[in-house]
């Protein structure tokens, strides 16, 4: 009954792929801006086109009995409509990357060698529900002159079709090949493996997914994978925080959101400061309802308090298991621990390498957490759910790396981008 | 009989090289240097032993009939012990780029954000003959603030132990850890399999060899690999070209060695100059012997060449196939193109993505190559014999990657280093 070949469908996916990269790195910077303003129109004018087609992905979605959470990660709100579309006009308003020469300099022969920032040329992005990551993508691409090949969840098919469908406009109005950003048409699982496994077109793979999705993806892959896998983030209140300081920090890193990568998910607390900073965190988390694991220490302390105690606290004793875990919940696992020697061995043990802070007036201290710390984002007095691209100024985030090769911590347009070698002479020859 | 366990090795090295590793991490700059500047102290003093050593090698691969110029890689002459204990003391006076911070800028929220370099973690690298690579690996390693294990041919083991014997002085001496550089023991070649996968103990392999090894690695590594497959080069010859730099540049890339994967292995000559450019050259090429596999249209103008057709020149048409093939002989494909356009074309399809060059005056011309050849080195008005670490100035080289990912192009120290985001904060939290 069905004709359609998924093996054919996506080798002919990336030729086009292949193809437009070659067309979109040549392509100069007015012209991708000018397609990404008019994707942002397009998205703004597409109101009831794009209902129509999110309704049925909703529907359906509530058929299957999905949860309600689910379902709202598939809604295409009006909100969610201006909120992509804003950011196709602030990537169309922000430099262009692709050209850049860096490092320009002469070496004792003569010649000039420096570096020029190219696109990497095709990405392939697999994600699930949330369809306004088809814009995301898509803006990406055009913004970084690559090709993109997208592969949405499939209980967002009817929804990122649609969406597909302004991108090819806008680059079409644009005079860029519409193969530039390209969504993969099938919801079959196999469309996956195919994708991965072209390094004759792709040229890296960006999941944006849960921890089993990626590490599937990057064991399977014949290209390079962008991979974002867990985030147990620590805090550590160092002898000499400033409390108040120290207290914003530690209730915004975990309480703000529970859900993102760069919540906090450990606390840990020199024991110079424990027996006074601890009943106050508690205090903070039992108002919120945080489940606190503990160490023997900071248990002993909780318990000690008798404010606490009538507070309703959620004091739990930990097992080896909590220093490792990434909870995405209100529940928070504390140790107290020597001071700045230990924290920093405790975080390069169980972190997940992901994003870590000191609160601390100590300089020595500080300067040694931002250096011995293996993480992707180390920080000084800072909430660790900084960690975000938009925050440390990227402009976009094409996603979280938690790998130390190419791109660590969050990854903006650079991460699309390579770096070849430029070299002017004046007829030089080696010797 | 033999009751060493390959596997067993591998993961002690493995989790060895891990520990050393973020001592080295920690290690300052004038303590890498100081093992630096002992190694070299010791590989002039190791004359004697490191010549026993060379010479079991040497025997055993004269009896298994090894060819005169495999056994002439494997010689440890006093020069070649020179070359390399200047190069550690290089390395030693050269800038420590660990700890270096870039780009730290205030964001909105007040935090400022910037990136850290730090070490990689542990490299593995895979090579053949020359055990000189032993000591260039090392001290890579060690400037970089990286642990390594090395996996160096069968056929230089003796001769490879002796010298990691010296590298493990060096060590010591400067108060490192002697597991920061280790030499696998055995010439199992199921060490290399284990090498390649181990993702928990291994962030990066470096092979260097032939193409068939460096295919296989790649297709078996479990984790990053900086990969350098063939050398296809080319010299286009534009209309502008100044034939004087234009003879001297294409006769450089093409002669002055045969065998470097930077030596040119394609000419393109543009039409409006072939007819008084190609002569030339081919000329030059004749009194060295270079054969030349050309188009119909040079091999047309070759053939109607009287002074060149009595010279003895090999003037032979070319086959689909010499467009892609990597000669690293006496043999040149020669092609005469309609100009520009058609030479970044050729280029962009044929070429290995490694080093191309144009010859020049038009500025325009010039930029067009510069930004629309997909290489990973390219070049105005320069042979291509200088794409390599030391001529771009970074120092030393621990490789050339044709990979777009990560390293491209020669690859430094920097090569084996990552970027981590340092955050500096005065108490800021995300709201």
């Amino acid at each position: 009954m069905n004709a359609f070949n998924v093996s054919e469908h996506m080798q002919t996916l990336g030729l086009q792929a292949k193809t437009a990269a070659f067309l979109m790195a040549r392509a100069d910077a007015a012209t991708k801006n000018r397609a990404l303003k008019a994707l942002a129109k397009r998205l703004r004018e597409a109101g009831p086109a794009l209902a129509e087609a999110n309704e049925k992905d909703l529907a359906r979605a509530t058929a299957a009995g999905l949860s309600a959470p689910m379902v709202d990660r598939l809604k295409l709100t009006p909100k969610v409509i201006e909120t992509v579309a804003l950011g196709c006009e602030q990537l169309a308003g922000m430099a262009d990357v692709i050209g850049e020469i860096i490092g320009m300099k002469q070496q004792p022969s003569g010649i000039r060698v420096g570096q020029m920032r190219v696109p990497i040329g095709v990405f392939g992005m697999i994600y699930e529900s949330r369809p306004n990551v088809t814009i995301e993508a898509a803006s990406l691409a055009i913004k970084s002159g690559n090709a993109a090949i997208l592969r949405g969840g499939s209980e967002a098919i009817e929804s990122n079709k649609a969406l597909a469908l302004l991108v090819s406009g806008a680059l079409a109005e644009a005079g860029l090949p519409v193969e530039a950003v390209q969504l993969v048409q099938t919801t079959d699982r196999e469309a996956v493996g195919q994708l991965i496994a072209m390094p004759e077109f792709v040229d890296v793979i960006i999941p944006r997914g849960g921890k089993g999705l990626i590490e599937r993806i990057s064991r399977d892959a014949k290209v390079p994978v962008i991979k974002h896998l867990d985030g147990n983030c620590h805090v550590y209140v160092d002898d000499t925080a400033e409390f108040e300081m120290a207290l914003r920090i530690v209730d915004n890193a975990k309480t703000q959101k529970y859900s993102p990568c760069n919540a906090a998910e450990g606390l840990l607390v020199s024991a110079a400061v424990a027996e006074d900073f601890l009943p106050r965190i508690a205090a903070i988390f039992a108002a919120k309802g945080v489940e606190m694991r503990c160490d023997p220490v900071a248990a002993r302390i909780l318990r000690a308090d008798d404010a606490l105690a009538g507070s309703g606290a959620r004091v739990v004793d930990a097992v080896e298991s909590d220093w490792s875990e990434e909870y995405l919940a209100a529940v928070i696992s504390i140790k107290v621990v020597e001071g700045v020697d230990e924290a920093i061995a405790h975080i390069n043990r169980y972190s997940s390498h992901h994003t870590d802070a000191i609160v601390t007036r100590d300089h020595v201290h500080a300067q040694r957490f931002l250096r011995e710390v293996d993480s992707a984002s180390v920080m000084v007095n800072a909430s660790t759910r900084f960690a975000d691209g938009f925050e440390f100024g990227l402009g976009a985030e094409i996603g979280i790396s938690t790998d130390k090769f190419h791109a660590r911590g969050p990854v903006g347009i650079e991460g699309l981008t390579s770096l070849k070698y430029v070299v002017l002479g004046q007829g030089e020859v080696r010797s």
